[in-house]
């Protein structure tokens, strides 16, 4: 399945994709939440979708897309996890996973617009594969690490360099601001990902590519990151893991390039959708 | 207004402690999450208070308290901002706040046991001042900064240091395994709090006293804490500051001392309460 959320900020509805079409599931009752997700939702849902989809109305074409999931409990990041990024950026090949959260006050739909942040000079993009946790995943074994999967989704881990580098400590600072995490447009359950590990994916600005990856080259894998991240917190359903980014960052190039109101993002995995966000000023 | 949460872990109540005793809110119909101080719930409370104490019952004696807020969003934490706890971990003075998260899966109760993790050796404490925030904050102006405040609460921020330090780059590995948070026994409403920034803090473990100091030698205070976070970050209502710890952690000892199994913690600031934790291995 291919799952939604739709409508205005704060009021989306949830919503299921078929190659029929976009569909409004809001009778299901449920949101795309901890509790749908521990509570076997996917798999209610589906059946539920078997009987009711005759009487599911479509959503219309332009209605705004929100977060693929509800806020979840937590966003956790995985850094430097493409050895071509590392490169770029001049730091080591991690030895094993660097972790960080990004808040979750930063997600937002998929197209909604990229807010540059106050005083903010290097706000860069990152196109990343997030994986969304199915049920509660506490020191899970690497062999059963796939079964606390829901499935994957499209992120753009926006980051603002100076905060994130320049301004004391840790990472969070450059990470955390409103807009930053736009996810989606879908949620798409791994049985539709036939291979997780060999995935395009690639983002441009103004039409210009800028990062142009595979999922090949993920230093460390999914199944070793939800059973290395279950070591140090209980990951919740629907917790989301950014599995990190690929070459071409604007950090990292020479000179480097940072986003500016009217910049147009757009982005995609194989598989995963894609998105498009537009820069715009604090106001 | 001092609030307590009660009950047993995932079906906690709200209540109201006075100095005629503890007492069940529930009838008051709301828990103490993001929703509650959003929609001015202290006050709302406040004024149902008045008129409905009477037929309010006492909670029992040893009734398991849970922490003081529902989970919130995001648990901020400030890293080194004291200046003889810097010092003791051979770190410099912070130019500006060091920023990190701990998950939200790691909030316990005041009294709950603390686990200590699967493979740790360096589990430590941290007495620390939380604050919690009462409305949503973006870019907030320092002298405003206490506007969006609901009050403080008691917090013992567990760190695995290993695991913080030792694992490659960020510290939130160290900060996020389950029981690391707990907090409580109260939020005390500010209007409750005379002076924050004078206030002792203190911990023992079995007996012995480890953290003796005062919230006067906070390097940043709660105002200028507030207005920079919200420079990086929305703070949501709910949301948990917690602001750093005096001199006094196993880290910073020679030879250090960490935790082991039956190792009894107690922890206290004045006009917030205590807690007491005992530590358990992982089973």
């Amino acid at each position: 399945m291919k799952l939604i959320r739709f409508g205005l900020p704060g009021a989306e509805k949830p919503g299921i994709v078929t190659e029929a079409g976009t569909f409004d599931v809001s009778a299901f009752g449920e949101d795309f939440g901890e509790r749908f997700f521990e509570t076997d939702g996917l798999q209610r849902l589906a059946a539920w979708w078997e009987k009711n989809s005759g009487s599911c109305a479509q959503v219309p074409a332009g209605t705004r897309l929100g977060s693929c999931v509800q806020r979840p409990s937590k966003i956790i990041c995985i850094g430097l996890n493409y050895a071509d990024h590392a490169r770029e950026t001049n730091a080591q090949i991690p030895a094993e996973p660097i972790v960080f959260f990004k808040s979750t006050s930063s997600l937002v739909g998929p197209n909604d617009n990229l807010i540059i942040p106050r005083n903010s000079e290097k706000t860069d993009w990152e196109v990343e594969l997030a994986v969304v946790i199915g049920k509660k995943a506490s020191y899970v074994d690497e062999k059963d690490a796939l079964d606390y999967v829901a499935g994957y989704a499209l992120h753009n881990d926006y980051s603002e360099r100076a905060f994130q580098l320049e301004r004391g400590g840790q990472w969070v600072k450059g990470k955390s601001n409103d807009t930053f995490a736009p996810l989606g447009p879908w949620l798409v359950t791994k049985d539709e990902v036939k291979d997780v590990n060999n995935l395009r994916l690639w983002l441009t600005v103004n039409g210009k590519t800028m990062q142009d990856g595979t999922t090949a080259n993920l230093i460390f894998k999914i199944p070793f990151l939800v059973s290395y991240l279950s070591q140090f917190m209980t990951l919740l359903p629907g917790d989301v893991i950014s599995t990190g980014t690929p070459a071409g960052v604007g950090l990292g190039m020479n000179p480097q390039v940072y986003l500016k109101p009217g910049d147009v993002i757009e982005l995609g995995i194989d598989g995963l959708g894609s998105s498009k966000q537009t820069a715009v000023a604090y106001k």
